[in-house]
């Protein structure tokens, strides 16, 4: 697919008309609906293979993780696949049918106050004796979330760059890793609503943006990058440069994706098209650095959960 | 996928809980979003092997469609890269979008009323001595469909059963058409909605019947089954029945197959898999006849093309 040159151009520049072709990676189809599975089964995996782990009780006492959202689903489902018991913490605001999921995974889902998720999973971890496992601040988490990067480089042969969208940072931090050694570049997505782009604001002053309260409807976006990752995104420089969109351009990337793709994702996936389509910045750079020969461009996306009903709120 | 058993039963009966592995064959990612692309291209290579129409200069005087919809876009991107002006009749009630999409491929179109698209096509065919490829009333069409299911039956090893939705009939005849002389049954799947299930009426008096106006959710599905793919499915007893389902069925399978195979279908790509989760004759058949050891089901979704707005007129 050749990009068409919907963006606006700032100022009096002309938009520019790189010449970009698009590889898909659809963690949408993977299994709990996005990457977050790759993350807990390498962590699990991990743990099975950590005899300070295993050598005191740890597949009887289980593991523990909060989240509202994927990375709930994606920890409980490697802990019943690896026949370990799991407590996953979730904030009283997350959707039940999220809540109703976990618990079909056979997790034990402990509800408790939005800003008690730390404290309230730290106590189950000293009361039950079981392990954390973190959403994205997490060696182990991060290698997992690398391997959609690596599947991605067999997959499209000769690729220039990916862009994976930033949250937390594990996925972004892991398909940095993945790329790390090779020419490829990578680049962050994130949406810019009510300062949701904190990676990005944190590049330009070198200090990593530590809360952000924001309603962007890439609600799988919301969290701030945590100090892993962004050691790994930012010191270590291994990711070239973060791009943010608005709220109408994540739309729109939404809507093609939809109608064109015919791929059912969540609006946090659709960022990475939406820098591409319509970020001028990101843009102009590609059209001078890639000349007539162009990029070949992978954009994670990086997952599906989005109800029926959600949809229709989007575009209703 | 084992189907759950949410499916109501009829008066005193217990509802049946057969065993069903399901195999989907996507034709929401076929080109222009839907199979007509099949049909089309078969139905033009042929035309290009046919010294009746490039004797007479038919590659240069072109093919003529009338369709609302899907085929519209098949036969003018069929007709586009074979280098063939194609004409398009499109009743005036089609969508915008439908229109632009098939200019967009390079066609003439013309618009008429809604039920002066034969007689505007066949003024077409005199006037510019150019050739009509109907919808789905045309043996080259038909076989175009039935390639569907000849994939179908290389990708997933060993089906039992094929299930296709039948509206003028040439996806249903078709796929019936690539499991003859095997062990594979087919049947085919309509809306009940105001009548929709024309070729299930069909098959209970013997006669085909010959018009229908439902405005069934399943917009894809309004047409009647035409004479040609009549005969194939039921007059050579190549389909082995026919099974009906209401508009909730249908929205309940259209949420399922977006919220758990993240593929954005149209209603009428989606009446396959409310028959088979939710059509108690169907399940009672299936339980009664495959036992324990289960059937291995393939259902043909049949297309995607639906706007972000659609979607959310179906789940607002």
């Amino acid at each position: 697919m050749v990009s068409t040159p919907q963006a606006q151009g700032k100022g009096d520049c002309q938009p520019a008309k790189p010449v970009i072709r698009l590889w898909f990676k659809c963690e949408n189809l993977q299994r709990i609906g996005a990457f977050k599975a790759r993350g807990a089964f390498h962590a699990i995996e991990r743990l099975k293979q950590d005899p300070s782990f295993t050598e005191r009780g740890g597949m009887e006492k289980g593991v523990v993780g909060f989240s509202a959202g994927n990375h709930a689903q994606a920890l409980a489902l490697a802990a019943k696949e690896n026949g370990i018991p799991a407590y996953i913490v979730m904030p009283d605001m997350t959707r039940p049918n999220k809540i109703a999921a976990t618990k079909g995974y056979g997790a034990n889902v402990i509800v408790c106050p939005r800003f008690e998720r730390e404290t309230t999973a730290a106590k189950i971890v000293a009361e039950k004796g079981a392990r954390l496992v973190p959403p994205f601040n997490h060696p182990d988490v991060i290698l997992g979330q690398a391997t959609a990067g690596l599947e991605l480089q067999e997959q499209a042969d000769n690729l220039d760059t990916i862009i994976a969208p930033c949250s937390g940072g594990g996925l972004l931090a892991g398909t940095a890793l993945s790329c790390e050694g090779t020419s490829i570049r990578v680049f962050g997505a994130e949406p810019e609503f009510e300062g949701a782009d904190d990676c990005r604001r944190g590049f330009l002053t070198g200090e990593r943006v530590t809360s952000v309260n924001t309603n962007t409807i890439a609600d799988g976006l919301i969290g701030v990058v945590s100090e892993l990752p962004w050691s790994v995104i930012y010191e270590r420089k291994l990711v070239d440069g973060m791009f943010a969109v608005s709220e109408e351009q994540i739309l729109e990337a939404t809507r093609l994706i939809l109608e064109r793709l015919k791929m059912v994702v969540e609006p946090a996936a659709a960022v990475t098209l939406a820098v591409t389509l319509y970020n001028e910045e990101f843009r102009q750079m590609v059209e001078k650095e890639a000349g007539e020969k162009g990029w070949d461009l992978g954009l994670i996306l990086s997952g599906g959960n989005v109800s029926a009903e959600g949809l229709a709120k989007l575009f209703g």
